[in-house]
């Protein structure tokens, strides 16, 4: 099948204001990014002669500069969701001048076809492969890819040539039917084939292919520093602890690791302890780190959403594409992120908070309650139904001014009630069927800065008698004294 | 099989100071009462002459003053989980005696397995009838019976004669493996039979069996009133609007429910609107109105983990049991709340708000932030996984001078990424696809009772520039207002 091949400016000629447009990939990883740019300068231009013209955007995640900065930029956006973490994007939705949708990323595909939210009217697409039947093969991010094209009325492909065609055959499509119909989702390992490699589309909708040749542009992460290397020697200990009680099985399970610095800490201490046997993995995002044990045989397989690599790691893939294919398997983040599945397999989840309370809540998105940091992603997904959930951060930052663990979190994304371990770099707070004041003590002991436990303490003594020492009077004054002078410290109870 | 008969006593005599017990039931439906109330008798004697007798306490759910009430009375529980909503209880935990884990209830059978809390040493459980192998019966509860008697050293049976054995047939017994050999469940229809009537024990443990008439005791719930009248109506006029545009499918969708009176006045708006057509309920309690629905031929099947009706209810189902057997399954908590379940039927989950605020996060389980009521119970099972999720509240209480919504809820249960929509007898508040911001307009106008519509605008407009419009400085105002003064209305923003 051949598509009318047409430039990006052509492609973003086609979308009008107040238009719908979902767009591929997951984190910058498969998103595209030629059309955006088009469609962000025909925003720029159109606004130059004082005419309106905003989208709303659906992606599977966050994207990057090319998607959500550029259109954030060019104040081409009037609606976003489910997730981003781009520093324009975030102030344009900080200033209310988008209008931010926050949401749990398994739920985003099935909320579309249900007709919760506007159904897209423009798919795009970044594909490494047009089949001969016209069908597409998608590059290093599945997302909501197979929702949106179905629910789209038109599809526009950026083929991107910086993906060779051998990529073809490490995805896997599956999208289940809607209730009243859907049956089991047939995955009961991490490395099941249920759908199909290819993504399969009404040909009758695509308006054009866009030919584009953007390598992969990811910076790796910064180097393991001694808090976050403490952190990840934390998790280790723990899960060691535990396969040593049996609490987890001998086979051990699947791994989730959220994003960033922390689970690259994590992960490398998981690899180097030998008390813990290869594992596997089902995640979200895959990072340089798991593919660095890939080959080390310390991660036999891994299942995820996007591999989000260094542009230092995708080529290396990229030339070992037949040795990944049979280590790695992508999905859309309706199956990557299932509850039936997490809860199946029985993972292990590690996400970072941006803030702990004593209790055991954690805000995953806010900076004092107020200000959107990126989003709740799919942490919520895995941390409720995991088999043990596990939440990271450093006890303190900015140079000890701030307390990561507070009295009440500014934020509930995830509430006690789903959260089992906190670990800091100062150890490990096991909450697991304990009352909310014996979690207090456990995690003021054990996870809190030396700096901020007796402040903490001092906070407890002041709460009301209850099943929960919260003091409403009180609670929030650690934020109130770094709002108002720079540091928790000056907090008084 | 015959088991050793003994007296309550006798079965008492077994327990220890420190033992952990499982209770087979879910709410006071399926819980045992002889055998409890000679246990507070022997901690109150054992106390008495100075010795410690306190015991640690899995149940389903709540149970009722026969159970809860009784051991917390006695001062016989240290430990208790996973749900209760007794008076004496709910004091005990509020003023520390008891060490109270609140926690989703398809979580616990799980947990216990796993090893995250102690196993239960003893499993007492409520039959109607032993098999002629030795097996059990259960009466009205299901709750987590399969569970604590596979764990439990021991299992003493408490044989309650006011339950016929016609009753047998109703239960559907089903334990799934653990990770990492957990298959899908295979269960895609509310009727579908997934396990066994019989409740398979291992015959060795059991160390006898107690002979009980104890008749079914709950007084019906109160007459809808108008302000719940009108609660159920807008939740009618909701899903029938829904049901009109497309966004509930046209087979309709099953319904799981609350307990209580709301929940009463919902299902009887439900049954009594033409538009909208006869339904399956995928539930946790099954309650008398349910019943009645049944009879009319309103609701088709039902699905619980309980049939908590009243004294004078269960007599008619017994008479009419083939009737109810054909239209009734019972089924462990772990699979009536199971994500994977809840999530692909797509259950319509209409659960009770002690507390919302203006961005869609609810309180279902503290007072002022501080007392416990009840506990989360099944609704985070439901909420989080459900098609469509719907809280109901009264949007006053005591008389108007508690407003149900405020600012922030004093304690989150379910965060605003869970909750769909909010509705009171003022209206409904849609919060799909909405900003907090948005979120906040559209429940203080449509949901807010009018006395504190001002109120609540002032509060939003002292809140700062961000994402989610909240002001740590007096977020709290109403809760204070209300704990200093007696009344919300003297908050001042």
């Amino acid at each position: 099948m051949k598509y009318k091949i047409i430039t990006a400016e052509e492609a973003a000629s086609f979308l009008n204001n107040g238009d719908i447009v979902g767009f591929s990939g997951f984190t910058p990883a498969g998103s595209p990014s030629t059309v955006p740019d088009a469609i962000s300068r025909r925003a720029e231009e159109l606004h130059r002669n004082g005419k309106e013209f905003k989208i709303g955007m659906y992606t599977g995640a966050s994207t990057g500069a090319l998607l959500d900065g550029s259109l954030a930029k060019s104040k081409a956006v009037i609606f976003r969701t489910p997730y981003q973490s781009n520093g324009d994007m975030r102030n344009a939705l900080n200033s209310g001048e988008v209008s931010y949708f926050d949401m749990h990323l398994s739920h985003l595909s099935q909320e579309l076809r249900y007709g919760f939210m506007p159904k897209p009217k423009f798919a795009i697409i970044e594909a490494c492969h047009i089949t001969e039947d016209g069908d597409i093969v998608l590059t290093s991010g599945v997302g909501i890819s197979p929702t949106i094209c179905r629910l789209a009325d038109h599809i526009i492909i950026e083929l991107n040539e910086a993906f060779p065609q051998s990529f073809s055959g490490i995805h896997d499509i599956y999208e289940p039917n809607d209730p009243p119909y859907r049956q089991p989702i047939p995955l009961s390992n991490v490395n099941d084939r249920i759908g199909s490699p290819i993504l399969k589309i009404d040909h009758s909708k695509v308006i054009g292919v866009v030919k584009a040749n953007n390598p992969v542009n990811i910076e790796p992460f910064t180097a393991v520093d001694e808090v976050t290397s403490k952190i990840g020697d934390n998790v280790a200990k723990f899960l060691e602890g535990e396969l040593k009680a049996g609490r987890i099985p001998k086979e051990f399970l699947p791994i989730q690791s959220g994003v960033g610095n922390i689970a690259n800490a994590v992960l490398g201490a998981l690899g180097s302890n030998e008390n813990i046997p290869p594992f596997e993995m089902y995640t979200e995002v895959i990072q340089d780190s798991v593919i660095g044990l890939i080959r080390k045989g310390r991660v036999r397989f891994v299942s995820g959403c996007s591999l989000t690599v260094s542009k230092d790691v995708m080529p290396e893939i990229i030339k070992d594409i037949d040795f990944f294919k049979d280590r790695v398997i992508l999905r859309p983040q309706e199956i990557s992120n299932n509850p039936e599945i997490v809860r199946r397999l029985g993972l292990i989840t590690i996400n970072t908070a941006l803030e702990a309370d004593i209790f055991g809540n954690i805000n995953s998105t806010h900076i004092l309650g107020t200000k959107m940091m990126n989003g709740l992603g799919g942490s919520g997904d895995f941390t409720r139904n995991a088999y043990i959930s596990i939440y990271t951060c450093p006890s303190v930052a900015k140079g000890g001014k701030i307390s990561a663990i507070v009295p009440l979190v500014s934020h509930t994304d995830h509430s006690e009630h789903s959260v089992k371990i906190l670990i800091t770099e100062q150890g490990i707070a096991d909450l697991r069927g304990k009352s909310p004041r014996q979690r207090a003590e456990e995690i003021i002991n054990n996870c809190v800065h030396p700096d901020y436990r007796n402040l903490l303490r001092q906070y407890l003594n002041s709460a009301p008698q209850g099943h929960t020492p919260l003091n409403l009077n009180n609670c929030f004054e650690m934020h109130k004294a770094l709002a108002e002078t720079g540091d928790m410290h000056n907090a008084k109870f």
